[in-house]
């Protein structure tokens, strides 16, 4: 028995599971229907995603479209919409393109998403939208067989970390990852393929690119030859699918569907390995707003970039840095070369003799804060200048709420950041972080 | 009485050692003519520089050219050429494009170079050559006045360590100060006009440029519109010109003529710089080569640059540096941010999945100066590398010998490196570099 047959047994839901899927299905289309009677609305409910495509995993997931007449107001769609879910327990209203219900029905997770019946895919259409026909596309085209090779890709991203297209992975979405299979035929096809991919690659499986894309791996949208079905995959994400097929190939394991969690540094350990290096830590703290991820990670990542840069234009250099979002708070790791820096700094100006040559000297002739008069270095003016924030801390204490984070993160800021250095960095909570900051690992290399 | 009158008063020859230079001049082409007659030769001895021109300063120097007939051998006149100047005390061969005799007569520090007689400056001629119809240019347009207007600049340059197109100095050589008093009628004019001269300015008098120049300032030389007159002058040392017209402007002084000599800062009071600031000192000494400057200091300027790229390479940030020819010794000074480096640092490799990215780690994994295995950062490998030379100090002791500095003092570095950092570095020999690396400050400013 292969190693693919033995996590395909792991993953695949049995005869049994789909049986009880699909009556549970046909159970919650029945009271849907009788709903939409009942409201006199020509809505039509229809399963999406992998339950419809059959390349579900093992699991309780369930999409629920209902599609409505293109004529529908949109204010009548979404609310209309949300009525109809209202039978699910545990609702929670979400958003999208539209407002949809988040609940649960005999135990399975179900999102019911009202959107627009489209019948021509080359009408003007959302997203959301959209996904009916990329459902009916993969539905005709895969294989039964090619169901399980979509199975062991999705479960392979899953245990790599590069599973989902959401801001916090910015990895393979479902429909990406049948897409490749329809491409290449078998996952080993796909993690062989992977490895030709060149940056700027474009697969087109059906239809043609109408339009240049900026990302580093382009999947034209057999649907839409504008869109690219991999467009929210990162450089980083894609370049780590890359090596854990690169590593698959050479050594393949269960590891790289199932990692082993990764015990994380005890603070001794760390604060150890840190003063080997002679590098030093800090920990920066937001208070997490509460938002989806799709919009929370995206302001990480702004406020992560926006620090990085602050730290740089000071004259830290950052050896390593993280960024995640943990219970109740955003946190900020960097590892520093240098934990203190000179009392003075060198400010380059301009070069001698441009107009702007006398502003600067202007400004820094006899100025309190500088620690010379101005001179030239070379053909340019230069000027040491006292620099306060000696150290990445005072640093931080003195300007992160100075910087823009992103609207949500930038409110937690002006509440009041948590900046903790050297062994105060090394709390229990952010062991993990500091761990994955001190000693990165691949999931599957730990 | 002005202030440029009273500067006139000292640096002007007054009527009676003018007097004394020309009889001097007279006897000295006297017994020049009746050599050459002697030797049958068809050669004419001609006053060039400062002093053919009216423009010289209080001092002894006076140019001689020998002007030879064009079809004469180019051995025969570097023989013959040499041999006219047997007469002079002390002397010296020295090299141009031609050798010359460099010596004393009369108390008279006398050059006498041979060269070509040329009647028609289109010819293609060398530098040399082309030196009496500088002369005759400059002679022949310069009022009375006017001249002394030159010995003002030229002054002016000196006191403020803008004179002399040598490599020393990079700066304005004399028949650059007299185009430029031709151009703009004195030197006040010229001061003046220094504000307004932008990066590559062009000033014409009398050719046109031929073709484009490089140099931060051309001055087209009226006797070849193929060449720059300024074309020695760097634009650190126009950079300091132009400071100094600006503030002599502001407030003229005669600190401007002779700046006061600097007092060095003693070893304890360096130290207590360095220390307040937080930064360090390291000197690097060579052997001086026995070179004359001009083939000298453009290699200590190479070795400079390799040096500031060594340590910026290595991550030890140069805050400030100098370099000097000293007695017997070249000398590089370097003030760091830090003095000491993690015992790790990080290399950044190629984006993941381009050709070379293998070759990247198949040199990383298991390598034993590896901290870690190579991880992606985002869409590149990197990998934290054990660092050995964690001090500007280890690192010079490791890698100046492994540097190209230049020819000579690459030899001088084989010969030995002398490396002193923190106090070692407070040298009575170098304290007055040492002085302007830590505070540096114009001439007249002192």
């Amino acid at each position: 028995m292969t190693l693919e047959s033995k996590i395909l047994q792991k993953i695949k839901p049995t005869p049994l599971e789909e049986e009880a899927l699909a009556a549970s299905v046909a159970r919650l289309l029945a009271i849907l229907r009788s709903r939409i009677k009942e409201k006199g609305l020509h809505a039509e409910p229809v399963v999406v995603g992998s339950v419809a495509k059959g390349t579900h995993l093992k699991g309780k997931d369930l999409d629920l479209f209902v599609l409505f007449p293109p004529e529908t107001p949109r204010e009548a769609l979404e609310e209309q919409g949300l009525a109809l879910g209202a039978f699910l327990e545990r609702r929670e209203k979400m958003f999208a393109e539209h407002p949809y219900t988040h609940g649960y029905f005999e135990g399975l997770e179900v999102e019911i998403v009202p959107c627009y019946r489209i019948t021509d895919p080359a009408q003007k259409m959302s997203a959301v939208d959209r996904t009916p026909f990329h459902a009916r596309f993969v539905i005709e085209r895969l294989t039964a067989a090619q169901k399980d090779e979509v199975r062991l890709l999705k479960a392979f991203c899953k245990g790599t970390g590069t599973y989902g297209a959401e801001a916090r992975i910015q990895g393979f979405s479902g429909y990406l990852c049948e897409l490749l299979v329809l491409r290449y035929g078998s996952f080993p096809s796909v993690l062989e393929a992977a490895d030709t991919w060149r940056p700027g690659a474009i697969l087109e499986i059906g239809a043609t690119a109408t339009r240049p894309f900026p990302e580093p791996l382009v999947v034209v949208d057999p649907i839409d030859g504008g869109r690219n079905v991999a467009s929210a995959l990162s450089g980083g994400t894609l370049a780590a699918f890359r090596e854990a097929a690169r590593a698959y190939r050479k050594k393949a394991s269960e590891r790289f569907f199932w990692p082993r969690p990764r015990k994380p540094l005890t603070a001794t350990a760390a604060a150890t390995t840190l003063r080997r290096r002679g590098t030093s830590l800090l920990g920066i703290s937001l208070r997490r707003p509460e938002l989806t991820e799709d919009v929370l990670y995206p302001q990480v990542h702004k406020a992560h970039r926006a620090l990085v840069d602050l730290f740089d234009r000071h004259g830290f250099t950052v050896q390593a840095s993280r960024s995640e979002a943990l219970e109740g708070e955003v946190l900020f790791l960097f590892e520093f070369e240098v934990a203190l820096l000179p009392a003075v700094e060198r400010h380059l100006g301009p070069p001698a003799g441009v107009p702007n040559a006398e502003d600067f000297l202007a400004k820094w002739r006899g100025n309190r804060l500088a620690a010379t008069p101005p001179f030239l270095e070379g053909d340019r003016w230069a000027v040491l200048v006292r620099r306060v924030l000696t150290t990445p801390e005072k640093l931080a204490k003195a300007k992160v709420a100075t910087l823009s984070l992103g609207k949500n993160l930038d409110e937690s800021a002006r509440r009041g950041v948590r900046v903790a250095a050297g062994r105060q960095a090394l709390r229990a909570a952010w062991m993990g972080e500091v761990t994955e900051l001190l000693e990165p690992r691949f999931p599957w290399a730990r």
